[in-house]
């Protein structure tokens, strides 16, 4: 055992830890861990890598899901073309890891973040932020100038009733107009978000809402406002993104503009939100065999067994993100064979504190213990210290909570920590 | 403004970056950033320990809380006789930061865990951590019999439908003797928390629970279970703490017993659950003159005006814990001078997406404009840029969304950029 001992030191990665590659999960790291599979994360990144290109987009991954620069330097070898990122200092670790086209689909305010946005540019960053209104116009405008640097922008199209953006076709164009009054910023497209759209038939509106982006990207380039030679337009999360591919398609924009698509999510997809978002790509795109695969759990230990039918389980809100509770997957013993884990049928998170997991257990007589023998032990015959693996959603919130991620090949031998950077 | 450019490096503390110490939180600090303010700190720390101490009990703060060793080497300077901690993990990180008499309030499950703890008493740590049940004392016992080592051990008394913990007093005498059978362990007293009790009456209950813990300290104490020389009894969060510390007091238990208490959202306190919980606090204990106050808020600014009364703010799901939704406290210009805040009457913050929180404005008409004219400038008179300091809670989930922690004087000058280790 002494030889599995973790250093004392406090990791510069935090309480958490980080363990080097070849530790086997299930006896050489210290639990809760978030785990990346190897497996389906290479789907992913081959899969939407493949859906962009058929569809004739380009993809910038929304980096802020991971902010792991593994895997943002995984998504450019896949052939991504960017990496987008939703505030400066994000952009500044992004650029301190080797990625220099970045998108920052976001508003650009606070001096302080302009600066970091310059520093950027100055080090050689291609660099490009979304505007919504005058006043941020302005000011980008002044601050840029005194720096007697150029800053690439795009108009954001928003939604009634939606987050940022321009509310209108009429104030795309007005602003299209301003920023051609400021020297020191260089308009380059349009953007916007079809994430915050809340209807009863999204789909429609969806659609709707790409053709009023390219409607605008199309007006503000008739007018001659776009300045850039090579100006984008892009939108999409992680749900709708078939949608705007189709109607950035339809549009025939190309050669003139580049179609960007901006899923986060993807790259390890989850079990909850995204898995049904995925379910409606699917569905509408019979075409596309196979789609994406979760790839992210957190393996966590049972902590106690205090009451019939319920465990408490090692892992909590600081270790998991909320939206939905996290879901039993899969148990294993401690130092047991990864490749024969037990079934956890009828295991249900019931409730989450900062470090606990409140499990309720299938009871005697809920039928579980009969069907579910695997190899020798029964899904009823559960211990303290046994490791159960959690599928998660979604995945933005439970990245944030570890500074280290584990990534791990089919037989749980971890490959490589990745350190995160928020 | 070139002066207060930013470092282009990612900071080891992640993308949100730390600022050195003089910086100007209004100009020199790219936001959001989290702020704890020195006064409300200072007040906090001495308030808490004199309350512990006027009750005849030690202070060991949760600091699973903050995770920040600046803040623990100033409880532990005001007066703190340990610090408590959640994980082994965390008690690496707290030991790594010089602080060594470490409370593990929680279970010690899984071998790599172990061999942290191991470690840290090898290296010199005084800890102590928590046991409820057999399968768990037998794989402790072994594990450290075989380190030659051993490990102090808290029996922890649950509640029926609680968290862990034995839960009824036979539980308790039985795991008493059964830790006497493991010569690798020492039992040092019984640990409670009475944080899970939500009964309609819960100061009722709170008090007969902690009764509880005094009888089942007692009686293993009287049949020669504690071999500690100075066993202690702890329990307390920071909502119940006053009535865990009256029956403490009330049991005399000393000088057998050392009765300690762990609250740990106490040093920055919050504006929401434990504001409530304080409040009952106040109303049971009419000697202690003033109360808990808030020490924590996030700053972020307005980043897009995109409509009448809705104001979307640079500050998400990733930067302040979402159990209640951040209070507007007031609101500053970028730059602006630090004595002069205005009001935000009327804002509330309405949903907070993973980067953004949408902010509800009082409209024209709704009577906020006319009276509350503050400075030179109407309430309404928002602009982008503008800076929000909002309170939060609880403060757990606030501060694991950083990396750095800025502590400012009451001229909102960075006085120390404290580091937490999540």
């Amino acid at each position: 055992m002494q030889d599995t001992m973790p250093t004392l030191d406090c990791p510069p990665g935090g309480s958490k830890g980080s363990v080097e590659s070849g530790r086997e999960l299930l006896s050489g790291v210290n639990l809760p861990a978030a785990v990346v599979h190897e497996a389906p994360l290479a789907h992913n990144l081959a899969w939407m890598q493949g859906f962009a290109e058929s569809r004739g987009a380009r993809l910038a991954p929304h980096g802020k899901t991971t902010m792991a620069p593994a895997l943002f330097h995984r998504q450019r070898e896949a052939g991504a073309w960017a990496i987008t990122l939703a505030t400066a200092p994000q952009c500044r670790s992004a650029f301190a890891h080797g990625l220099s086209r970045l998108l920052l689909a976001n508003q650009l305010v606070g001096e302080a973040n302009m600066a970091i946005v310059a520093g950027l540019i100055e080090a050689g960053a291609d660099i490009t932020c979304v505007v919504d209104g005058e006043e941020n116009v302005r000011q980008l405008g002044r601050y840029f100038a005194a720096r007697g640097l150029r800053l690439k922008v795009l108009i954001e199209l928003g939604i009634p009733g939606g987050r940022c953006g321009c509310r209108d076709h009429d104030q795309v164009m007005a602003l299209g107009e301003r920023i051609a009054m400021e020297p020191a910023l260089v308009l380059a497209g349009l953007e916007g978000y079809e994430g915050v759209i809340h209807v009863a038939e999204p789909e429609v509106e969806v659609r709707a809402y790409a053709w009023r982006l390219v409607e605008a990207a199309q007006a503000l380039d008739r007018d001659g406002l776009i300045e850039a030679a090579s100006p984008i337009i892009t939108a999409s999360g992680s749900a709708w993104y078939d949608l705007v591919a189709e109607v950035f398609q339809a549009a025939r924009l190309g050669p003139r503009f580049v179609p960007v698509l901006r899923p986060g999510c993807y790259v390890v997809h989850d079990h909850g939100l995204y898995h049904e978002a995925q379910g409606g790509v699917l569905a509408r795109r019979p075409e596309l065999e196979r789609g994406l695969a979760p790839a992210l759990e957190v393996f966590a230990q049972v902590q106690s067994l205090p009451e019939p039918g319920l465990a408490i389980v090692a892992m909590g809100r600081r270790d998991v993100g909320g939206d939905r509770l996290p879901i039993p997957l899969r148990r294993y013993r401690e130092g047991g064979d990864p490749a024969r884990p037990w079934g956890v049928a009828g295991w249900e998170v019931v409730k989450l504190m900062d470090q606990h997991a409140f499990v309720r257990l299938p009871r005697a007589g809920e039928g579980a213990e009969d069907e579910l023998r695997v190899g020798d032990v029964r899904v009823g015959d559960v211990r303290v210290g046994d490791i159960v693996a959690f599928g998660v959603s979604h995945p933005c919130l439970t990245f944030d909570k570890w500074r280290t991620v584990l990534r791990v090949d089919e037989r749980l031998v971890v490959r490589e920590a990745m350190a995160t950077c928020f």
